[in-house]
């Protein structure tokens, strides 16, 4: 099974602490890295972590407050400055376009790869990219400025070959590809072997969702239902509801229900305020709502199974 | 002997590394704190080192190349969540302004305090800032963009008491500050003391000079003659001298000239290029120019005695 992992870089939300940067994750599906927001210092979580730097080639920004875009400048000219060649594809809100255009030209800086940006449509959903694996959407949150999430899915499914078939068959590594991908196979000696005589069903379709800032809102989970694994904001614990909905932000306890209702696998809670240093009463909160819960911590890989 | 410090929260260069974060650093003179550019991660340093956040109310940045001023929006932002009141002064290229306001537009930001921006000159020398205590210039540094060296100096030096006189002449609280700047000191019976037979000589004005990012340029030693501390780029290690030439930028060996031309008391060699993990080659080919050189260390204080 191919890996599809989510690294966190940052969970922490506005005001960043010496434990907690801002928002920003590395999404690895299908043999491809995807960063999903770009708080300020990603770059420097990413060095720290060992992500592939230059191997990221799509970029997902939810909103344009400082916390979710602010590192997104140095990423892009240090990408430039060690020498990146490939095309970055850039999605996000159409102000951001403006915020970079005006960095750059102050720098003199004449990137030395395409950057292709997209603005994102933050009224409605709409599939942002796809390509013969994956397709990634965006969906409008409910936030104090336009917001989307993100759903990252797998589109098609190769098919595992049976182990006995590569020895019985003698199967070359030519042919393996399009044997996944459903493709009969032709024997040395002319014989033709279908597809399904060598290969198992292939594993469910996997999918991670990305709400994150957002209030409580429950029309979102029609845009993740069933997700494999729900990442969603709980910027507060439920006592400091108030607070949270002057903010346009979500309550562990009401992420749990979101959870809930969009019939999640599982829940993985981040961005949280800097007033928490313990963050065990977000799983206290959450866990008698929904069970299957996770806290996002900086630096650890969370694996869709 | 009131304290004049610099405290180093990056020392890298253009691509952060894991190790050495983006140009700033924290200036506290006179019972002030003052920022010296502010890359991207400064805030976020600033936590670490336990820097009064908060306080610092004057902000100079050289230049708009990233690593020296990626930070800022950021740090902005989080002054104001976290409720700051006081005034902020900023010095630096006239296109910052467009830069921070364009972020505070899309981010819907009106900030709780008064942020009081400041050009600067980057064609010629000029006093930027001053109080009672201390002045700040800028002067022309030669770099691929509009760029400034900073000057931070003492102005008036208060005269210490003698501490036999405080005893003697039963010295009240109150006229301390009098006595200090210059004034003389009426008994409780009316007897005039004058000011030289009460205190000591003043000790002499000390001063720091900045100078990030510039190519080797002996002009600017006429700027920052005698200073008692220099803080130099020193990108690149000698032999890769073709380079920093290209990219404007000084190696360890010509920054310990300027600090010889210069007659700085001492220099501190920063702005290393991420190719370097050891620096102590760096030492080792500034100190037989310039024996008292040292190498810039991020949470590292420098005192100015």
């Amino acid at each position: 099974m191919q890996d599809f992992n989510v690294t966190i870089l940052g969970c922490g939300s506005a005001t960043p602490t010496a434990s907690r940067n801002p928002t920003s994750q590395v999404i690895e599906v299908c043999g491809r890295l995807l960063l999903i927001d770009c708080g300020e210092g990603a770059q420097i979580q990413m060095r720290k972590f060992k992500v592939k730097f230059q191997k990221i080639d799509t970029i997902f920004i939810s909103h344009l407050h400082g916390d979710h875009y602010l590192g997104l400048i140095g990423y892009l000219q240090s990408m430039h400055l060690l020498g990146r060649k490939n095309p970055l594809y850039l999605f996000g809100p159409a102000p951001l376009k403006e915020i970079l255009d005006i960095q750059f030209k102050y720098s003199y800086t004449a990137l030395n790869y395409e950057l292709v940006f997209t603005a994102t449509n933050t009224k409605q959903k709409e599939l942002l990219f796809e390509d013969k694996c994956i397709e990634v959407h965006s969906f409008p949150l409910s936030h104090r400025i336009p917001t989307t999430g993100f759903l990252v899915k797998e589109k098609i499914k190769l098919l595992p070959i049976k182990k006995e078939a590569l020895a019985e068959y003698k199967i070359s590594v030519a042919a393996i590809q399009s044997i996944k991908e459903g493709g009969d196979y032709t024997t040395e000696d002319g014989t033709m072997i279908p597809n399904k005589l060598i290969t198992m069903p292939p594993l469910p379709l996997r999918s991670y969702a990305y709400c994150s800032d957002t209030i409580y809102d429950e029309r979102i989970t029609e845009y993740i239902r069933g997700t494999d694994l729900l990442y969603h904001e709980s910027t507060f614990l439920h006592d400091m509801l108030k607070r949270a909905k002057e903010t346009f932000h979500t309550t562990a306890l009401q992420a749990a229900q979101i959870a809930v209702l969009a019939q999640a696998k599982q829940l993985l809670l981040g961005h949280f305020s800097a007033r928490y240093n313990d963050l065990s009463d977000f799983l206290t909160e959450a866990k008698p709502v929904f069970e299957n819960t996770l806290l996002a911590e900086e630096g650890t890989t969370y694996s869709i199974k």
